[in-house]
């Protein structure tokens, strides 16, 4: 955490009532988290401040505050977790247009360099200088503001709630992972799930009947998840257990699972010139069947987040096509912001939200 | 192979001299060759008879005489093998216009059902139903006649020599991997070699070459191959053994290798967003560094044969932008074939041709 | 119209009832329609008999009738018309499945050469060679039974009536114009309609919705077709007269109108890096504003006719996500086809189907 | 020209020697040319400042010069003209790293604001909101200094000279074009000059062969720019006065005339699924023959200026695959600028270029 943050320069535009000051539920290291006063940060000239409504919990932020670490990325300064976030804009820099100011808006987390080949390719997500919120040493939104560039906050309309507008980043994993896949009316579509906090299945089988998928396929182990996929977007569950998944002749093949079992079985329920999409987070290698993969001709990769997805999430959500209010199973404080780093261990739990206002 | 196979039909246009047997090297079962007088093939509507001029030996070829069988596919009947192949057509069916009898010809040696989703779709070499050369059941061409559909024997100049015409085949596979790979002007790209008859990486790197490869690293660990890249293709010679390819940072990666070890390099070696194809024979089930690629979204397939290579081969031989003669090392007649079969194992072997006129 | 034509061979498969004459009601010249006794129709190997059960006037068919022509296509021989249809194998080829006798279908009323560089690619639609259903020297549908090659007759489930599967046809334009405009998730479109037999536009909205666009305006001179679009895909209903789409900044623009005017001021609608699909027939010249879509990289196109539709028009309609049975204002006898072409005319028309068994 | 710029602030890093003072040759109306001293101009943090070496002459800036404007783009404030350019790095700003400074760079001349949609897609040739040297009110190079964006100055190897690395910005339309009409290896192209300065034509030759093209038509009616293109990149010339184009069959038709006639002549020599590419400035409206258009499902477009072209083009001169020198005619100090504009009606005259450090 960069603790030399500052206060919004007198420069920028802002409420006449904006404090210096703000509080923060700070990862201070493995496992251990605090409430703090920090300083409200530094605004740059092409930045909006966000005072932050409404935080979803994010897998990656229950593995920073379990294990200190995901793969390189290493807490070793305190950290303000926490990515999926809506809010109201509460200042602007001096670039940016003072009308702004009032705006409710959910947070696209990412800061690329916007020069580099991949940024002016319309590729940002693949930036090697990208800064994403709560991915050491950059902080996140468990606070009561946050600043982003004033061209990843975008406005939602009323009939979005802040919940929803949180979620709009993972429902965008989703919706990235769709477009790679290629989901068009009539996609036959398999996804697996079964991840610690495995909503991303749900939120991809939202996606993919949103991009006119007929047959959304959804595999896991555990039948309430089945039973909640069937109700929110699958059209047929099968139980990873039980069901085998090969020889299914799908379009495409979403893996929310991460375990290499899925991935293997799943990518033999791929026809010739399918795609699977891998989005599970696992380990770093993996056996996969390689000649079913030559012999027809199939494309695999992954997301890696998202790009220019947000103007289509909110459209979705705003439409009533996608719901994610639905999704939000437990409520929380800033205060309170471990326990609902907690709350997906338990049964039923899908989605925690944290309320850095209250 | 069909023994039941007949003569031309009288309603066949063909040359008046044209025989009703013909001499074929068979492989009757696993290494085990002989010479035998068979039927001319029957000739379909829409066939043409082709009289074989040259066929290249592939790897292929040698896989089912030393094992008599790759993967699913075993000789179980006697079988003729060769399918890379050029000739002259001695007749044509009574769909073809007679006109064609006497052109030299190049053999795409399939046979698409032009009536599934794949062939629809312009997939034909993703056809389930398709018929190849020298895949049980379907004879080959170590034989002076063949029939090929019509559409699927193409016009070669004057400049085409009947051992180019015949290696368009393998050509094909490296064009198709490029066309896959979306090289294009400017592209960096990285081959691995090494395989056991291994010259689909130097066809690969002319490939890559035509369609507009400004780096071309080819990675092999048999320092006579890497020359012979260099002469024909590649700007750069890496040695397996001790360079190492992670971090090159290249578009594409083209493995002809097969290898598990090298697959795993090579794909280190891939930039964000690059492409993998994996043309090698190999292991059903390889490890692959899925992290490495979900990280950077790079597209991972392979090929399966090619679809619609042949005009744009042709093109590119008789212009001089790719020179296959120069992979010739051994010229043998058709009693020669089992020779024929075992020369690739010598030093300095690449490319052997039988000449069933011979 | 092919006389020579002949019953069904005792090769193929049929019914054990199967007629050797048929009714068929014959466009004998410009303005003339009389109905004929005729052989029923010669079934080649790979073909499928059908007995029609539904067929759709579309504006071509009017066309021919009144004029006689259609561009360079002129009817200097009687001529079956009708190219929108749906109905019942009644025997079946010697190369295709007898278990398809039986079957509801609807037919893909086009016969691609399959062989060509175009068909190879998988563009059949603008293979050279074709033959399309009612297209002179081609026999349509107006008549009890046609013959189709077996994998342009589509199953259909019983939940798709028969005057839904012959509309699959003119949807299948709809499809193909929002495949082309690669219509996605939040595209906002522009559909001009207004033609004489204007429902083109309304097909396209749906289609267009099915694609997932969101915003869905459709332009037109009358009010009832207005607000008949509205209650069937489209989100909003410009006046041609009096509203103007230029500005409007949309993704895409489907011209279904065919009016100069109409298609200048809708490209003007188009936004950077748009694309526009001109379906409508017109003439064969009209100014268009050029630089316009050069200082925004549009791309222009029309359709023509379309490619392997009928799968997901099938799919659409038996998940209830488009409606075809709405479409249908007139309901006609086969001897009655000529008023069936006449009524496209009247106010409040908007798709007329002869039923050739009744 | 906005005279209020001032010299490199102290906080930019530079050479010692840095004047704060240029001489500039400035279009002070239509066809009024006069040189001047200026302030050197200012340098953003993320900007480099360049001693211009070499500019070519355009014909956009002659029709300035001539005519004041280009249809919305008025010189009513006196204008630097030239946006063809390469030169050296004098200074860097306070975000730049300091070893750029002494470095030889080609620029690419445009701003785009890298926020809007467009850019965010990789599109940022068609940002609203972009600024592009030498149009009004956007100042361009015909003067001793220029600043631009450090990632949009590129450096350049050694055998790159200060002429072929300023005439990048016109070979970057012609690749542009052929990326757009998607030209790959065996493609067959149209190419149509005669512009009044029309060397265009000659390097989308040149860049289609680049891309692989095999047969380049050049179509024009002056004989020497015709014997010019089959020297360098086409394969045939066609005298447009007495050659038809129609029914050629190519792929794609470039189309760098701007003569509607040319343009109508054109599109029809292009085959089913072809590609148009509209490079010329003409009218706003021409008559296309649409018909043509939809029945062959061919593809229409324009290029605006380019995107990312700058890495591929150095790579494709420095490798002698493109040769910008031979188009050099003329050469100019910054004194005659005014005879460079005027140079290109003469005979022969190809390119004229001004070096502003004479």
């Amino acid at each position: 955490m960069n603790t030399s943050a500052t206060h919004a320069p007198s420069s920028a535009h802002a409420h006449p009532a904006l404090p210096t000051t703000m509080r923060a539920n700070i990862l201070k290291c493995q496992g251990d988290m605090a409430m703090e006063t920090l300083p409200v940060p530094h605004l740059d000239a092409d930045q909006v401040l966000v005072q932050v409504a409404a935080v979803g919990v994010c897998g990656s932020d229950v593995h920073y505050y379990e294990h200190g670490r995901i793969g390189p990325y290493v807490v070793d300064h305190p950290l303000i977790l926490g990515h999926e976030l809506s809010g109201r804009i509460a200042a602007v820099g001096s670039a940016v247009d003072p009308g702004r100011i009032g705006r409710r808006v959910a947070v696209e987390p990412q800061r690329p360099c916007r020069t580099c080949k991949q940024c002016k390719a319309g590729r940002y997500n693949l930036c090697p200088d990208i800064e994403f919120y709560a991915t050491p040493p950059i902080d996140g939104a468990f606070a009561e503001y946050v600043t982003i560039q004033s061209d990843f906050a975008f406005d939602i309309p009323d009939n979005v709630s802040d919940e929803a507008a949180a979620l709009i980043e993972p429902l965008s994993v989703g919706l990235w992972a769709c477009e790679r896949a290629e989901i068009k009316p009539g996609s036959r579509v398999l996804i697996a799930g079964a991840g610690p906090i495995g909503i991303i299945a749900a939120q991809a089988a939202q996606a993919a009947r949103a991009f006119g998928a007929t047959e959304i396929y959804i595999s896991d182990i555990a039948e309430d998840r089945l039973e909640f996929a069937l109700r929110h977007g699958a059209t047929h569950a099968l139980n990873a257990k039980t069901d085998s998944v090969e020889g299914l002749d799908v379009d495409a093949f979403i893996d929310a699972s991460g375990a290499p079992q899925a991935v293997r079985s799943g990518i033999k329920a791929v026809g010739p010139a399918g795609r699977v999409i891998l989005v599970g987070l696992g380990a770093d290698d993996v056996e996969l069947p390689v000649s079913y993969i030559q012999n027809r001709e199939i494309w695999l990769s992954g997301v890696f987040r998202y790009t220019n997805t947000w103007p289509l999430a909110i459209q979705l959500i705003a439409d009533g096509k996608v719901d994610l209010d639905i999704l939000v199973t437990g409520k929380f404080t800033l205060a309170e912001s471990e326990e609902a780093l907690k709350a997906g261990k338990q049964a039923g739990q899908l989605k925690a939200v944290v309320y850095p206002g209250r």
